[in-house]
């Protein structure tokens, strides 16, 4: 249990458990020598060699071995990759939750799913609002992002003021609420900043990143161009603003608007109850509805803007969607950019709905909700922090990012490019890497919370990619007489009501190598399996270049 | 076999195999009532869902149906895509192969690989020459494209000029070799050409490509800046100009050059041969012959630009090449773009060489074989083609030389926007879409070609999402009672080890189906089969929340 902990008066401990080499599980704890508070708590979702996983969650082991010294988690907001892992962690190490008005929605929805919401701690706060939470002092900061209620954390620290960002942007003309609070950024540079974890998601872009409402005019524009035409835009669910948008260019072109997708009917009910959403009367029809109308009446919003499999748009390009398909000349538009890895699932979308005759657009659609490279520079230049820890985004960008803090004057030594588990040691005039903590991810299937490690993944990718063949036998016991088989069973290796032919070559292999042990007076089973599986794989190399995984099973009688 | 064709006189058939869904795959029929020629005969990368295929090649059923006609394949250029299928499909039906030297000598290779380069006649063309093979006279164009001696086509047939791009770009400072002979496509169009097919790779992407030429300035600009650093360059083994460009960059700046990744030892060796390549005497080295020279003597020239899990750069990357690794300060070059799907591969890659220290550039280091629109439209210009069917690139990007087609003044009727396996008919005055053959792709899995379908893969997806679990027993025959078994046997489910309890309540279950049917004296094998089957699924879905293969077997004694 509890190892005896040794933060020193005037220091705090940074210990990033996960997110530091790729996207996704952002999850930090700060600690002092009385107090954890831990900021975010997402999920990754399971990389491509990650079969039949349905996501990733933090290894939060340190923080149940010192358990009683967790204060809470203070969210940012959200997006999976920040709020995700909460159902999960939860119920291993219950603390109270902080976070603003449509970021707490939406965890609500999350803990009512897994069914914890009574037994969780909540206090929505608000921007310019103070939480203490042990030797711990947290503002609320505005920022900008690609869902409403993003918040920036300025961490009041025994060792100084350590700003997280979050993810964010710098947008001066947001679609709904206000600017990032710059000023604030500047007060407290002004009065001097301990340590900057900033994102890094675009930090190999230079530039700035595009204001939300450029979108706006360009799907005005769409629309304006499309006017006979049924128009079909898929986008982020989260992306309220967005939502917001598409119904204001509803609106302005006269057209009904058909909500698809339950992720998406979810969020709009959740951003309309809290007043985040500003729909007007009667705009909204059902998809039942929509026959009352014609083609250039409508819009329908949808998920599946990355190609998901199981998405609406995904199943209404596929023609399997139950109440929808496409017609020639409808124009659909894609609000929205590939995630990295989801670039072939929207190209297949796209080419399906072109073949129904569809009008695909997917430019001008869509601006980034992350900082670019001048944003980065301009929070440098107001903060002007002393030590520098990247955050968010693939190791790739965080080095970036930690580049751009040398240009700006950051000392080279004081900026930690971090590998999840890492623990910092800030003080007032020093850091330091001082330990290394348990920060791998845990692979959630189904039910299974890492009951799947690289044993079971290894079998799923050769059975993926050869199949199997099943050898069963059964022997007498004592004699070792076989009283019944081999028989050979296979799945997913060939079809084999047309490889019969091989199908029979395979028993004669497998009953000639079993015979042989038998003539040598084998009796040792796993020497039996072995030869079996030995000459049926030998064979079946030699025969198709394939490598089946080969599975003989013994019984005795 | 053979229908009876009615291609009649002043008449000719476009027949696309493959290649007018998705990228690869390309092949394309011309007909007349005497004669086929085949342009190309490419292959395709296996889809996402395709688990443990290595690669789909074309279904040539129709031709096979009609092979007395067959008088020849004629190929454009040395990329898999367009070359890759022709070792399997020279197996099923023999012909000459047309080709220019570099792409000829690439084949070449290949049809050593698969030992049948003494049954396969061939004959190099040049620039210019003319082919004639059965009613088709065949002019082959100079083009300039990501691999040296591409060509274009124009096919003279009894209805008119049908010109073939195959895959290009215009490149006025080629690297190797003259500028695309745009004075041919002028003439041609003077004289009136029937129909153009041109490649629509690039058609979504507005203006013009960069000259192969820009990369070496980027690259010179690099080694400048870089004078201090080992350097690694990643690129595609075929772009024998993009090696020359590092080669002249290395030269330039006093380097050794070491070769890494067999298809680039390949590639160079071939191109050398045929006097493609211009190397310096003594500036390639051995890997072993590194450690007599310093970091900024060296640039290595390696594959792996797309993150091949097995190509050099990648296991460079994981630090599991057997000869070299990283060293804090190296500056890894990709002069490449991720082909799509592979995004997700590289971005892994760039982390590892990140993570141990490497500087990594991706940008300015390539361009596209690819001609934009702007190029697409010059062709236009000059061609003037009556008809129009693109060809090469996803459906939506056919779709878009559609548009552009109809922008140019092509008469929408004119434009054929075609699916693999339609027959177009075209006479002097008209065409039209006259017939549909099969053109679906087979895949190849190991030797075994098209012996994998539907069921396996399905079986395969099946097995790789959730795992294995089988079910053996062995029953007295007569009497149907129960001599051993039932045993569990599980593969890709959990970690068993760990997971005693479940396997053995897993037991429990089945056991339990087992006895009930016995009880209720059910004798017929698939009822007991599937009686434990779904009560063993049903028991695993609401304990897991997963569903693996449950594969019952009863042997009998």
């Amino acid at each position: 249990m509890a190892k005896k902990l040794s933060v020193e008066n005037g220091k705090v401990r940074v210990i990033p458990l996960g997110g530091m080499e790729k996207i996704g599980m952002n999850i930090t704890a700060f600690e002092t020598d009385d107090s954890i508070i831990v900021v975010d708590c997402g999920l990754a979702f399971p990389e491509d060699d990650m079969l039949g996983i349905d996501l990733v969650i933090p290894d939060i082991t340190y923080l149940k071995d010192h358990r009683e010294k967790v204060k809470g988690f203070v969210i940012t907001h959200g997006h999976e990759d920040h709020i995700g892992a909460l159902p999960y962690i939860l119920k291993e190490l219950n603390a109270p939750i902080y976070a603003t008005k449509l970021t707490m929605a939406i965890i609500e929805n999350k803990l009512k799913e897994h069914e914890i919401q009574k037994s969780v701690k909540r206090k929505v706060v608000k921007y310019g609002q103070f939480i203490n939470l042990g030797d711990f002092r947290i503002e609320v900061i505005r920022t900008n992002h690609s869902i409403a209620d993003a918040a920036a954390l300025a961490i009041y620290t025994p060792a100084g003021v350590i700003i997280h960002t979050g993810d964010f942007k710098v947008d001066h003309t947001p679609v709904f609420g206000d600017t990032i609070d710059l000023a604030r950024f500047g007060d407290l540079g002004r009065k001097g900043v301990l340590a900057l974890m900033m994102d890094s998601t675009n930090a190999i872009k230079p530039g700035f990143t595009s204001s939300e409402r450029t979108v706006g005019k360009a799907l005005d524009a769409i629309f304006a161009e499309n006017a006979n035409h049924r128009i079909i835009v898929a986008t982020f669910a989260s992306n309220v603003d967005r939502v917001q948008q598409i119904i204001n260019s509803a609106a302005k072109f006269q057209r009904k608007v058909v909500i698809e997708g339950r992720s998406m009917v979810n969020i709009i009910e959740t951003a309309t109850e809290i007043g985040y959403l500003d729909i007007p009367p009667n705009i909204v029809i059902t998809i039942e509805d929509m026959k009352k109308y014609t083609d250039k009446q409508l819009v329908l919003i949808t998920t599946g803007s990355q190609g998901e499999a199981m998405a609406a748009l995904s199943r209404i390009a596929a023609s399997i969607h139950r109440k929808l398909s496409i017609k020639p000349g409808d124009t659909v538009i894609f609000s929205s950019t590939p995630i990295p890895g989801n670039e072939k699932s929207v190209s297949k979308v796209i080419n399906e709905l072109s073949m129904s005759g569809a009008n695909v657009i997917f430019q001008d659609t869509h601006v980034s909700g992350h900082a670019c490279q001048e944003e980065l520079k301009l929070i440098y230049s107001l903060v002007k922090p002393k030590f520098v820890i990247p955050i968010h985004g693939e190791f790739r960008h965080l080095q970036a990012q930690s580049k751009l803090a040398i240009e700006m004057g950051i000392a080279k030594k004081n900026v930690f490019l971090l590998r999840s588990g890492n623990v910092v040691e800030l003080m007032e005039n020093n850091a330091r890497i001082v330990d290394k903590v348990q920060a791998q991810g845990i692979m959630v299937d189904g039910l299974g919370v890492g009951d799947v490690g690289n044993i079971v993944l290894r079998d799923r990718q050769h059975l993926s990619e050869n199949g199997l063949i099943t050898i069963v036998l059964t022997l007498e016991h004592g004699s070792n007489q076989v009283l019944a088989g081999p028989d050979i069973v296979s799945r997913g290796f060939v079809y084999v009501r047309e490889s019969e032919d091989l199908m029979v070559e395979c028993h004669d292999v497998v009953a000639e190598a079993l015979q042989y042990c038998i003539d040598k007076g084998v009796t040792d089973w796993s020497r039996m399996k072995n030869s079996m599986k030995d000459a049926l794989s030998e064979f079946l190399w030699k025969k198709t270049k394939r490598n089946p995984m080969i599975l003989p099973i013994i019984m005795e009688l």
